[in-house]
C-alpha cells in the first residue's frame, strides 16, 4: 500500500490549483499537472503562476503525467471531461487511479467510466459538493465506484474528507445534481417569495409564519444568505441549473422546476445586480427589493 | 364590551361549517348563514344538512344575516368575494364587525376593505393559514385592521387562534400568499428531486446531504409528506398557485418559480395521481416513483 501518493492533475484550473496547494502544505511531495491551454497567451501565465504558487510541476503531455502520477485526477471544464478521459486512457496502467471531480451528469461520469475500464486503471467518480477555495482540499466529497475506498484510503490522512455513496457510477453525480433542485430551487423560491412580500411590507411576517412551520431553519438568515447566492452566483448557478434540467429532462421528466430556478438565476445575472453590488452579497433582503423598486421607477 | 357574539355567515360552505360547528361547541349560541346556494336543487341539501348538524339558522337574505349578527363573516368561494360584500354592505351598520376570511389577494381585500369602510362597520381582514377541516374554528389565523385586535378579544375566548399581524389590509393576504411560494414551491421541488434522483438510486443519498446542510429538517419525511400533498391536493394547489402567481405578475414580478410550482402541481393533477393511489397519500417516495416509471413503460 503507497502512503504517499504521486498525483497529477489533467487540468490546472481553480479547483485542481487549491486542492493541490492544500495537498501540498498537507505534506503530498509529488505533483504534477498538465493542462493543455498552459502555452496559451490568455490562459498560460495564470497556470503557471498558480504551478508555481502551489509547487506543482507542470509537464507536457497526458503521457508524461500518467507515467509520474499513481493518482490521474481530471479537473477540466465540464464539457472536456470526456476528451480529458479519451486523451489520457492510452496512459493508464492497472496501477492508476482516474478520479473524475468534473461536474458533469450521472450519465457522463458513467460513459467515462466505461472509457477508462477499458484499460485495467480503477475509475473513481467524484462530486465535490462545495466551493473549492474556502476549503482548498478539504471541500466535501462525494466519491463512488469499486475502487472509491481505496482512493479514499490514500486521501483521507492528508486531511481530504471523502464520503463513499456507492460502487456504482452515477450515484455521485446524480446526489450533487439533484440536491442542486432543492437547494438552488429554495433560493429562488425565497428570492421570489421576498421579492413580492416586500411590497406589501409582509416579508418578516411571511419568515415568522415559516418559521413556525419549520422551526429547524433560521429563516430570516437563511434568506439574506440565499439572495446573496442569487446576487453573487446567479450567472453561474443559471448555468449549473441548465446542466441539471437538461439531465432531467433525459429521464424523460419534464424539469419544471429546475428550469425555473435557471431562470431566477438568470433573471439576476439579466439585471447584472453582481456588479451593482459591487460583487458582494447584499447586506440583507431590503437592499435587494430597494434596487428592484428603483428598476422599475426608473 | 360583549361577551357572546352572535356571528353570521355570508356563504356556508366547507370552511364556515366546520368553524361554526367549532364555536357552537365552545358556547357560541347564535349562529345563523346565509348562502344563496341554499335553494338550489345541487348544494340545497347538503348545506341545510350542515347547518342542522351545526346548528346553525338559515336566514334568507344578507339583511337577515346583518339584522341578527354583530360580527359579519365572509366565507364564499374566492371569485364571489368582493360581490358578498357589496351585497351585504347596505346592511352593514357600526356595530358590526365584517370579517374577510376569504383566500384572495392582498389587493381584493384593500378593495373589499373600502367597499365595507362606506359604512361604519369595522372590516377585519383574515388570512386561513391551515386547511380548516381538521382544525374546526381552532385553524390558525393572521388577522389585519385597525379593528382586528378588538374581533380577537371577542373571539379568542372561544378557543379561536388569531395572530394579529397590521393594523393595515392586505398584509395578512400577502403573508399567506407569499409563503405559499415557498411552502409549496418546496413540495414542488421535492417531488421532481425524488423523480430525478430515483432513476439513479440517489434519493436516500441526496436526502442524507441536505440533512448535512440543513440539520433542522427531517428531510426524509418532509419528502414524503411533501409528495402526499402534490398527489393529494395537486389540482387544488396548482389553482392556489396560479393566484399566487397572478398576484406576484401584479406587481410586475414576473411569477417564475410559482407559476413553476403550479405546473408541477397540474402535471400531478394531469396524471389523476389522486385518483390511482386512492385519494390517499403514498406510503413513501418509492410507491410515487414506481407509478411514474409504469406510466413511462406502458
Amino acid at each position: 500500500m503507497e502512503t504517499v501518493p504521486q498525483i497529477g492533475f489533467v487540468g490546472f484550473g481553480e479547483a485542481a490549483f487549491h486542492i493541490a496547494k492544500g495537498l501540498r502544505e498537507a505534506g503530498v511531495d509529488a505533483i504534477a499537472a498538465f493542462d493543455i491551454n498552459m502555452e496559451t497567451p490568455t490562459l498560460g501565465p495564470k497556470i503557471r503562476e498558480r504551478a508555481r504558487e502551489a509547487e506543482v510541476r507542470l509537464v507536457r503531455s497526458n503521457a508524461e503525467l500518467a507515467e509520474g502520477a499513481s493518482i490521474v485526477v481530471s479537473a477540466v471544464t465540464c464539457d472536456q471531461a470526456m476528451r480529458a478521459a479519451e486523451q489520457t486512457q492510452p496512459h493508464l496502467t492497472p496501477r492508476h487511479f482516474y478520479a473524475d471531480i468534473n461536474s458533469v451528469s450521472p450519465a457522463t461520469k458513467q460513459s467515462i467510466g466505461r472509457v477508462i475500464d477499458q484499460t485495467l486503471a480503477r475509475f473513481v467518480e467524484i462530486a465535490v459538493m462545495a466551493p473549492v477555495p474556502p476549503y482548498g482540499h478539504r471541500v466535501p466529497i462525494l466519491a463512488g465506484g469499486v475502487a472509491a475506498s481505496d482512493l479514499a484510503a490514500i486521501l483521507t490522512p492528508f486531511g481530504m474528507r471523502i464520503e463513499i455513496v456507492s460502487q456504482e457510477i452515477g450515484l455521485a453525480a446524480a446526489t450533487k445534481m439533484f440536491r442542486s433542485v432543492v437547494v438552488k430551487g429554495l433560493e429562488a423560491l425565497l428570492t421570489e417569495c421576498v421579492l413580492a412580500a416586500d411590497r406589501y411590507g409582509a416579508v418578516d411576517s411571511v419568515l415568522r409564519s415559516l418559521k413556525e412551520s419549520y422551526p429547524g431553519i433560521n429563516w430570516a438568515e437563511l434568506t439574506d444568505y440565499a439572495i446573496g447566492r442569487v446576487v453573487v452566483h446567479g450567472e453561474r448557478r443559471a448555468r449549473e441549473m441548465d446542466e441539471v434540467a437538461e439531465t432531467i429532462r433525459s429521464l424523460d421528466i419534464e424539469p419544471i422546476m429546475a428550469e425555473a430556478a435557471a431562470r431566477r438565476m438568470d433573471w439576476s445575472a439579466k439585471l447584472d445586480l453582481k456588479r451593482r453590488f459591487g460583487g458582494e452579497a447584499p447586506a440583507g433582503y431590503r437592499d435587494l427589493t430597494r434596487v428592484i423598486s428603483e428598476d422599475v421607477r426608473d
